[in-house]
């Protein structure tokens, strides 16, 4: 089986190894990149597999790939805070994510978790996202498109509180400062016994929405927040954890609709 | 749109509320669960919707449901340590998965994470799985069985460092004793520039795994750990963390194939 | 320099290397202490150094040691939740203990906390400790006494939101259910300039707390919380966080007065 | 009780509680210490009470404070890492600290834990510090003369492994890249029973630290590591975690010396 090789319009991940660094970016016909190290031509990689080397104007040392799933989430064109890999991880087991699944997310944003979504139901599935703000939304269906999955998502206007315009979906997930709000249409739009999830940022709006869900038919089934801890790993000085980490994002609530 | 009504041989989720407990089991005439509220039938369950109401025979109330990815996670019939949740969702995003997807799984374990994989790579896709201990093996398929992934899945007996019998495969997940055994095989099964992960339970296993990675054609992309905290939160003495949680699972390693 | 032996009426602490379990004791003429692995009687240990082997009447081996204040902290008769050596610790510093200084602590509890400051403020020093419930303040009394800190500790009934009998203290130390209740008599008893710290069971009696230090001439200077993790080296198998851990005992407060 | 007003040559904290940044430094005749939000001139200082108001010269609010033990650790002038406060902590209570206490400090560093012990050890306790390089003792002595400290404290230049000049010690503590070295001399000058505590930066030194101590005689207790979580606490907004927080700073080795 030959590996299908690099084209242009196509999304290309650049890999300096040395500074584990990443530059994403669409091959364009005689356009260039420039990087710390010096400039790499689009050209050379056109016609390169993935994981091949690529080396800049000044000889530095790089590696081709197409973006993975991370890396899609990472480098997205961002007008708000994203929802972290390690959380937008967990969503997907707690959402019971498969392919073919009609999921509506509440609050776009970038359109991070919109791409991990779209990737994961498929053809056969569809994403309906929804944020109040009209430049957020423009900016993810910009970040959607980059990466295909513009069939897989249907997108609109809405502010929080609002039915949505579709129902009888797999699940529900929210990403908004007042989450409460969309529970009521949530409950709506929701087949029986299918999960909901949301992300909050304080203790204080925690309480409200764990409130708000079981008063209107949802159990709460899970109430946790994920730490990721890099791993330093090198063969001369030892393994040990990184310096920093990132301290907290959100606490990760999942429930079940009951009839 | 109507919601499916539960009906005979289907797998029931019974929940009770004010234990946080659930029973996993599949739909049999005439037969009944023992719980520790009473007997439950059933028969009573066959007809109802997701989310209703179930009661036992000394009148405890309990609430239905289909199993969803993480309770088919946490339910299996247990012969390993099995992938946690907390990590298995990370590995679903480093490992790029996605529907159609053909995936390598080395050390089947008790099928905990095979069983996620299968969801996700859904009908267009296959699981092929290994592990070298027949045993294990048996009770795992049985495991998918219940589930009804078991086209989505093939596995073989295989010892680690053997070569695959499969090729050109999306992605390669390790979880074995001595993950280095079965890198430079994992090299040969994967298209170049897709990604490999595998957990490690020790520093110096971690590091003899990325000192191997790296020594066959592998850029190590991430390592990390997951904790996962779990919330209490309850309306009048309010919102804290829990006072026990899971201290360690194991190290988390992604990796990608250079060419 | 000779090291002391061990005399009758000490407090000793026999050590089980392999099970990683501890007995603490008063030596008494002719007892015994029953173990899991056989009897050891006292007499035994009356003329041995610290660090030394003990054999029960089993043959099994032991190490005999005078407790530290870890050992001092875990191992007192508890009749409440005591702070725990990794909270206590962090209080040490936020309360700027010293020898000499005098500190009132509300909330004796099992006086596990009251032990730890007796043995750093010194006999220059004292701690003034205050409980509202009789059998509590009895119990850390006598636990007090084991260790021989009785000197340095003065013990009062005293409900929360009284005023301290004594005015003019080095730190304030706060532990009971509603700890905004003795921030006032605290702000009148202590020291311009000088710490106040307090350990909180949830976010709101937390958010709860900082405003009443904001109200009554406290600066807030920290809060947080402490996390250990039990780490496993064996030299075999490698080094990896154990696989259970605390996961939550309390919100650390630190504050100064203001004048 | 009149509380001690500020004179000139004490240490001297400014605090600004908006920005949550300090000061430090020693009062001057005729000095003014310049900030972000102008001049403060030490002579508005002396004669004011701990916890009062001070002014800059364009009408900037500060409070003046007396430094505590953990502004002392922070704001000396480092040369090196520094023992942290939430680690320091942790090693008072595992090396048994008490007024009278003669300790010996193998890896002065920038003096931080220095102060700390001579702090707690008290006028009748000893701190007997070393390190193998002359530059990093002259600013640990610098910075523990600025705390008044200097009596309670004796400073060697000494290589790790060489024998320590001092014997009977009530505890010994080790940061030093290769602590190894330095166990058979901690086994010589500690009295029997007594603790042992280091910090080590990587698993694999971790591991063969406590093969050392174990062939050198001592029992090791505990090996830890500990997490500090800041907690933002904010009327309006609510209570949560920091977004960042310090990764790792070591692992934390207790032991104890046997015969």
């Amino acid at each position: 089986m030959q590996p299908k090789t690099f084209d242009y319009e196509e999304v290309a991940l650049i890999w300096d190894e040395e500074k584990k660094k990443t530059f994403l970016f669409t091959l364009k016909k005689g356009k260039e990149l420039g990087t710390h190290k010096g400039k790499i031509f689009h050209d050379d990689i056109v016609g390169k597999v993935e994981g091949d080397r690529i080396y800049s104007h000044t000889g530095a040392v790089f590696r081709v790939f197409r973006p993975l799933i991370y890396d899609k989430i990472m480098k997205i064109q961002r007008k708000t805070q994203i929802v972290y890999p390690k959380d937008a991880a967990w969503f997907v087991l707690s959402l019971d994510i498969k392919p073919g699944d009609k999921v509506i997310e509440m609050g776009t944003g970038s359109g991070a978790f919109t791409i991990l979504l779209a990737q994961l139901v498929g053809d056969s599935g569809k994403v309906y996202t929804f944020d109040r703000r009209k430049e957020f939304l423009e900016n993810a269906v910009s970040n959607i498109k980059k990466f295909g999955f513009e069939a897989r998502v249907e997108y609109h206007l809405l502010n929080a509180g609002d039915k949505f315009p579709v129902s009888g979906v797999d699940s529900v997930f929210l990403d908004l400062p007042e989450p409460w709000l969309a529970i009521p249409p949530s409950n709506m739009a929701l087949l029986p016994g299918r999960p909901l999830a949301c992300i909050v940022p304080t203790a204080e709006q925690l309480s409200k929405t764990v409130e708000t869900l079981g008063e209107n038919n949802f159990a709460v089934m899970d109430v946790i927040e994920i730490l990721e801890r890099k791993i330093l790993v090198r063969k001369k000085q030892g393994v040990r954890p990184f310096e920093k980490m990132v301290g907290f994002t959100g606490y990760l609530v999942s429930a079940r609709k009951l009839i």
